[in-house]
């Protein structure tokens, strides 16, 4: 059986993440890809409750940056070989929303912790398994923000993440930027300042001339 | 103010480690010696929750090697800069019940995941905060188990960790064996296998000898 493509969706909050998400489902419904969607941390049991102690900080100390990274790569060891490998190996697609880069940027650019010490933890954490693209989704700070403000109020949240000053923004659209300097081989930065349908049919014309797919028959 | 003490104990369950902790501190209380007992994972309001999830994997799923070794490294973490480096500044020691040999040689030695990667991790975990002494108690597996095995009957509990054969305990006590002499500077391996007095007349006596104590009071 071939094996699944595994995508990776990242960017800071208010970049429409997850409206593209949804969409890329959508498309991959109409051609009969079967596939697993993840979130990060999150995606098993275990990685739950990480999530739980990661986002709402429940007990009400200040944990450390170097806590929070751990915390992130240890949901991420569990969803690794508990969903994504078993599913890729099933001929299923996976679309991570986030996965490791989230990490070096966020607790790495974001938090300026030693990137060497921060990437040798995320490829202890994923061991073989990077995705085969990554999506990212990128903007103007300020716009983004001010999307992300709204849709947390609009669902009456309160996030640690996004108490965050504009300056730690502005370091993690960098980060990826950065990232994707590096890494053009893994990672595409998608222009995310137009409309849903302008930035979905961009990301599908990504992943069709990557991965040499038929044109498309939606 | 002078810096205080940091002594970590390392073994396999059933070597007596509570025990001559306990009796530890009676002597420093008994010269007046100021202290910090930490355990590991735990220590924090954050670490405590860890802990719950890696020792009654209460979500019931099978939690991967690399996952339960970051969460340990993620409860060290928090340990160490929010509790053992304010400790160790204010002039107060630190007396840990388990460190980072403990990640090492359970994750590492025990299950076989690759040494610099948890190395890496560890390094990461707690900085530039190193034991000044650990002390590693070592005895015969068959009889540190059959201790083990009795302590946690006569206390109803049931935990993950001790349903582990005695291959792994041996593996366990090798992995520490090694760890001593490779870091003779640090870690000092301990004969456990006699009466808890001649014990911890052992210890006291390295502890002296190290750091260059007066002769005992008591």
């Amino acid at each position: 059986m071939q094996r699944g493509l595994f995508i990776s969706f990242e960017s800071s909050e208010g970049c429409g993440k997850s409206t593209q998400i949804a969409r890329l489902r959508e498309r991959l419904d109409a051609i009969g890809v079967e596939y697993l969607v993840t979130r990060e941390p999150g995606g098993t049991p275990i990685g739950e409750k990480i999530r739980d102690l990661l986002q709402y900080d429940a007990v009400g100390e200040a944990m450390t940056a170097e806590s929070e990274l751990l915390l992130f790569a240890a949901s991420r060891a569990q969803l690794v070989r508990q969903e994504i490998e078993p599913a890729l190996a099933a001929g299923r697609w996976v679309i991570a929303d986030r996965f490791l880069d989230s990490t070096t940027v966020y607790q790495g650019a974001g938090r300026a912790l030693d990137s060497d010490a921060v990437e040798a933890v995320n490829t202890f954490a994923v061991g073989n398994c990077l995705p085969d693209l990554t999506l990212v989704l990128d903007m103007d700070v300020a716009v983004a923000r001010a999307r992300a403000k709204a849709a947390s109020e609009a669902e009456g949240k309160h996030d640690r993440m996004e108490n965050l000053d504009e300056d730690f923004y502005q370091r993690v659209r960098e980060g990826y930027q950065k990232l994707a300097d590096r890494e053009p081989g893994r990672l595409e930065l998608i222009d995310a300042d137009a409309t849903p349908e302008f930035v979905s049919d961009a990301i599908w014309s990504v992943i069709q001339q990557r991965f040499q797919l038929p044109a498309d028959p939606v």
